[in-house]
């Protein structure tokens, strides 16, 4: 396996107005480090996970997935991917819901964790719940070495995004994914995953760093975009499958970092109520990649623009334009389904930092929050 | 088996001002109907569930819940239940999100899905995706009989609530947590649920009504309470465990008629984001039954005041009370912690409601909802 030549990357924010900018910026680094020597011939070494590894992951039956806040919402991205693509049942909950709950824990349940840190609390705790039940494997996706939850775990996998030091997270988030995405490289082997998808997600993986770069370029049309956010107090956040997740996490740095009150919803559940809440006060986010579930969306789309919602879609560029005057439509580049929901993370990071920006909020320092949630 | 001699309460209001109000205070009669003639000599009768009922319970090994808005709250509280209670593992995901997801469903997989009026279109869709991807057994729990859902349905449960005219749903809402907690024994049985948890669930169940009874007694200090919220555009939500989900139907509420953008959050969570929002134009609604998670919530609540923010906490009256200057405490009758979900929601149905009225909206006929869902 060829090691990393790369250093850890510096903490000083260098030219870089914020910490949470420069690390938006670093993700094209970030995850070619994720990635550096864990492949050799293009294929993905399983003892990257830990030297017992194989051993464990022949073991497995189904996924557990246990994290908190932005890490939880990395976990929601790889249910979807643990079900559709490797084909292994895949079951995710907030770690300080599921450690008071008397869950069942199946024999053959690989518990796996997310944390930056490695020291949130009611992850820790919730694996330790976990064990106590009965969970014979268990597994970390981690940013810091040695944390208490990497000693904890039988496998471990770091995402090596270096030190994050915004409190909201950013590259932490798109680093998991990425790790998440090696998982179920591994896993799925031994359930549904064809040598075809693997080859083709693993080349995804490869191309990830350019593409985000393509992504950042959109960064000065967002900065303007953030403008028509200054004064808002609330805004909605939709997203399909993968990409509800990803709305989620969008919803949750904009709460974080410019303190408006966003929240998100799968699109399907529009009509179920927050519809009711839809008016020119409302901005909507929306995040339509261009996969089957694009038309669906559009229906959800043409739903908030006809009760005079104001919505902006997050699109693959080589769609049809919408002729819309509630639409205004940020073009994506183009990017396979696999991979999506790690690149249209970049265009809400970006958005809430300008928002936060503009707000005047201590966009790496909000109020009320820490980096690290190690009390319960 | 008893049939029931009562017959479906009338459509008409009499001397509410609204159905909505009617249907908070249908809920002792409706929950009585809900259990009528399912029990002799105090034990639920299988078949009240179809008459192949039995032999389906027996082959079942894990439940899969598909439901949409106000019936995926109820899923939700049941997932709880049957995974504490019954002791078997159970899945829950919003319909419109499972239909294309490609999940898995393992043998020996009960879906249950849950619609007030059985025409949800995505419910029903993704129970025909399940059926399509090897479920071999589903039970429906529904309101209106010779629906569609229950048309498809192995088996069928009807609630019982008769006629719900209000958009926001309240009795419907109730009565499926009812019978939820039916299945819950009835599904127990073949798994970790001891004969005397049964003899006290079902004993809970029966003094639902007058318990209900009690907590609408508390119908004027609500709305006192509501003309706090008249002026505000933000509400939170908080709860653990089984009344989490009560957390993300009281805001539910709030969002469908009083167009008061309300969130709720496991009160875990808080830390991971959330509580960047907290200022005293946000008011914090927790649910706070006098159960073990009980003390982990009083920390939370010092958290939220500790920012000035203004709470408003529902717990057992039983209970000393708090000197804090931000915290108004509305003291709910004592109640067990199996049935407690239920209880509580009635004071946040309540709530919603006289907000709505103070705030002028159409309550009955919300803005941009349509009572069943029956489109994609």
């Amino acid at each position: 396996i060829k090691e990393s030549q790369l250093k850890a990357d510096s903490v000083e924010k260098g030219l870089y107005r914020h910490y949470m900018l420069k690390e938006i910026y670093d993700q094209p680094w970030a995850i070619s480090e994720t990635l550096e020597g864990r492949f050799i011939d293009n294929r993905l070494q399983e003892n990257a996970f830990g030297h017992n590894a194989t051993e464990v992951f022949d073991q497995v039956e189904s996924i557990q997935i246990l994290a908190c806040g932005t890490s939880y919402h990395a976990g929601l991205v790889a249910r979807y991917w643990f079900e559709k693509l490797a084909k292994v049942p895949c079951n995710i909950e907030v770690a300080s819901e599921y450690r008071y709950r008397k869950p069942i824990v199946p024999p053959g349940t690989l518990v796996v964790t997310i944390s930056q840190s490695g020291e949130t609390a009611d992850t820790l705790a919730a694996l330790q719940e976990a064990k106590k039940l009965g969970a014979k494997y268990s597994l970390a996706i981690c940013n810091v070495p040695e944390s208490s939850l990497v000693r904890e775990s039988d496998l471990v996998m770091m995402t090596r995004a270096g030190p994050e030091i915004g409190v909201a997270s950013t590259k932490a988030f798109t680093t998991q994914l990425a790790t998440l995405l090696l998982l179920v490289i591994a896993i799925g082997r031994r359930f549904g995953l064809t040598k075809e998808m693997e080859n083709k997600i693993s080349s995804e993986l490869f191309s990830l760093p350019g593409k985000i770069e393509a992504v950042l370029q959109l960064d000065d049309k967002i900065k303007q975009l953030s403008e028509q956010f200054a004064e808002k107090q609330h805004a909605l956040f939709l997203g399909r499958g993968t990409h509800y997740p990803i709305a989620m996490e969008g919803a949750l740095k904009l709460k974080e970092i410019s303190y408006i009150h966003a929240e998100a919803y799968p699109a399907g559940e529009l009509k179920h109520g927050p519809l009711a809440l839809i008016d020119a006060e409302m901005p909507v986010i929306t995040v339509a990649p261009n996969n089957s579930l694009l038309e669906k969306l559009k229906s959800n789309i043409q739903e908030v623009s006809a009760r005079g919602g104001q919505l902006i879609v997050f699109m693959d560029e080589t769609l049809a334009a919408e002729n819309d005057v509630n639409v205004q439509i940020i073009k994506m580049p183009p990017v396979e389904n696999e991979i999506s929901p790690i690149i249209y993370t970049i265009p809400l990071q970006l958005l809430s930092y300008h928002v936060a920006v503009l707000k005047g909020t201590d966009v790496d320092q909000p109020r009320n929050l820490a980096k690290s949630v190690t009390v319960e």
